[in-house]
């Protein structure tokens, strides 16, 4: 087996392929790959029934073994969704700005593909065809560093997509499966500097301050989602019901699900108790603070690390708060820079909401479950950043570029010589 | 003293106060900045002179002791550099896109302060103001941690910067200088994860791989600068020279210098020696590949240091090269992704090269000279970044800000409740 220091290698070489192929040829690979996951569908269920036998003899619970599960449809979405990103503007070699200078020097900004990214996950083996494509269309190679429980789903799967590279007479390194899934050699990936331009992790949180912690390339996080409704004093409270049960219910174990309810305390008599037994009745169960359980006596106590939990499941903490200001400062305070909702009527109320956070989404009046590429209008999403830098929020294949200055002249110096 | 880690969180603070100034606002300050730099021009030129006899007593040499000094023209040329920033567009709350999407939600991109930028660097005092200006003028906190070289100055006009801010009603930690230079406080800067949102080191080498090696903050590095001129076959000879002096001679001490010379071999015999007496007649030290110096005899051996050194200084190296592509390989081989020239009159042959090359800036038939951020239209630059993310090349004003999402609604929801 060669190193994953030549393997990388090996990847940044056939990244030049993938940078100069033109948006035909780029989309006519994805289409192809998401052939080849179909044609090769039957292998790819076998390899994931090995790995639902091995975590379910380690004893993983539903919700994990859940999303490692590949069926049929589920292998048909992945397709669907390479495919779809084979519909996308191509983002490679878009001029952005264009200026020419009083001494006739005409500057572009162009954007250029990243060059080699990393792509460190967990469970879902719907990420390794996920980020292979909207990676590559942004004409970059990709090194994938998937979870040990999806590891004969993720191996499948790069495999047929690396058919597709080699039919188009491509170099298949362009895209790495690691499967050397040691701590060390994930170590040796994130230190790889002037060969990987780019990690992203995206998972736990133990999996992101690993990753933080030990990368000497460059990290864009997608850490957790402790994302809040505030519902200020002149919501119309039936608008911010549905914002509530939609962030809340409709998923809770995804990132943009709501986390914590922020209720201001002129509104908090009529609101609260409509909200707990619309949350009951879905079967959530609510811990609030002190004021909020002189309304809802029998709620139990929300404690601090409630306001700092990204639950991932039906559970929500409440507070009672006094103003716009008391709400962004619970926000700046206990939240990560996610996605946070306002429920107002009152521009000044939103303004002060919007002014006052800085994190990566703020809605009004629409649910925390929009914070994502798709529903944000980038097409596909690779995740949703929480790192301010470069791209904050949900990324798309134009945050797998970066713009870079065309200068042409005639001639131009800056010191003339005279004479 | 306080600890490093108050000052930064009292920066971040503070950083909300610039965050929330509006563009007036702002401008005010940074011309009141540029006031008190005038101001207070005896006491900064007393600290200069504090810094300039302990480099002498220490033997620091021309170069590093001229980069050093501060004189009254200099002065007000920084000062100058602080009023020319408040006349820039203000990047803050600009909206980039905007967009209505079939359920009508409206999502808007919009431009916020990146937060705290800490400002790592070496012998010039005039980053000080310079970072202090354009970082404020983007919303930002800043902590700048300069050279032991240039402490008293830094501090004499960090102080009167801080005098400022302080006339506007605005807390002083929004700018902290970092007196305490031992490395571990600069380690402990660079690890201040959640309180430092970028650090961008400047200078030497040495300090950026530290900075590189220890940071978990992200950072974007402004690197070296190995630049190339490459002379196509079809290059109008005398433009092509134009270009050779302007970028070796013009300023031979900055990162946007050239340093290495390639030649096609098709030309080499007409152009060279005209390149070697006008390179010698300008003093510069002419080193050479096997194939250069069969034409000029007189030359010393180029070895493979040659072609990865930044002089800065007034040597060149030179290869001939068979083609564009072999061009593209030794800039990719040896160069630090900065900027790149090639002279040519062919557009296939340019088109070839800049298709080639990952460099942050490519010119055709301009200077490397005119790499820069005012040169290139950004107004200012806090430094040429040569990392390939969120900022590549020149850095203005607005990369020191991000973008976000803003979502505005009417109670939409993703899974509306049936009934």
């Amino acid at each position: 087996m060669t190193s994953l220091k030549e393997q990388a290698l090996a990847c940044a070489r056939a990244s030049r392929q993938i940078a100069a192929m033109d948006t035909v040829a780029k989309r006519q690979l994805l289409r192809d790959m998401a052939d080849a996951l179909r044609l090769r569908s039957a292998t790819i269920l076998q390899a994931n029934a090995r790995d639902l036998e091995a975590a379910a003899a380690k004893g993983i619970s539903g919700a994990m073994l859940d999303r490692l599960r590949l069926d049929p449809d589920r292998l048909a979405s992945i397709a669907a969704a390479v495919r779809h990103v084979a519909s996308l503007d191509d983002p490679v070699g878009q001029i952005t700005r264009r200026e020419v200078r009083p001494n006739g020097i005409e500057i572009e900004r162009q954007r250029v593909p990243l060059g080699v990214v990393a792509m460190i996950y967990e469970a879902r083996p719907n990420v390794t065809a996920d980020a292979a494509a909207l990676c590559l269309f942004a004409g970059n190679g990709v090194i994938l560093r998937g979870g040990s429980e999806a590891i004969h789903s993720n191996t499948a799967i790069a495999s047929a997509l690396s058919e597709a590279l080699q039919r188009h007479g491509l170099d298949p390194h362009a895209l790495v499966l690691v499967t050397d899934l040691r701590r060390e050699t994930m170590l040796e990936l994130l230190q790889l500097v002037d060969i990987v331009d780019l990690a992203i992790p995206r998972g736990g949180e133990g999996l992101i301050r690993f990753v933080a912690e030990h990368a000497r390339v460059p990290v864009i996080k997608h850490y957790k989602g402790v994302c809040h409704l505030y519902v200020e004093t002149s919501a119309d409270l039936n608008l911010a019901l549905d914002l509530l049960i939609d962030g809340k219910t409709s998923r809770p174990g995804v990132c943009n699900a709501l986390e914590t309810l922020l209720v201001d305390s002129a509104i908090a008599a009529e609101f609260l108790p409509r909200a707990l037994s619309a949350l009951q009745a879905r079967g959530v169960e609510v811990r609030g603070d002190e004021q909020a359980r002189l309304l809802l006596p029998e709620i139990v106590e929300a404690t601090d690390q409630d306001y700092a939990a990204e639950y991932l499941d039906l559970i929500i903490a409440v507070k009672v708060v006094h103003g716009v200001d008391a709400a962004v400062e619970h926000i700046r305070r206990y939240g990560s820079d996610h996605t946070e909702v306002i429920a107002s009527q009152s521009s000044s109320a939103i303004e002060r909401f919007i002014a006052g956070l800085r994190s990566a989404v703020v809605m009004v009046n629409a649910s925390s479950r929009f914070s994502d590429g798709g529903e944000l209008g980038l097409g596909a999403e690779i995740g949703i950043s929480t790192t301010r830098l470069h791209a904050y929020g949900p990324m798309g294949a134009e945050s797998l570029t970066v713009e870079r200055y065309l200068v042409r002249g005639s001639g131009q110096v800056r010191h003339p010589v005279a004479g």
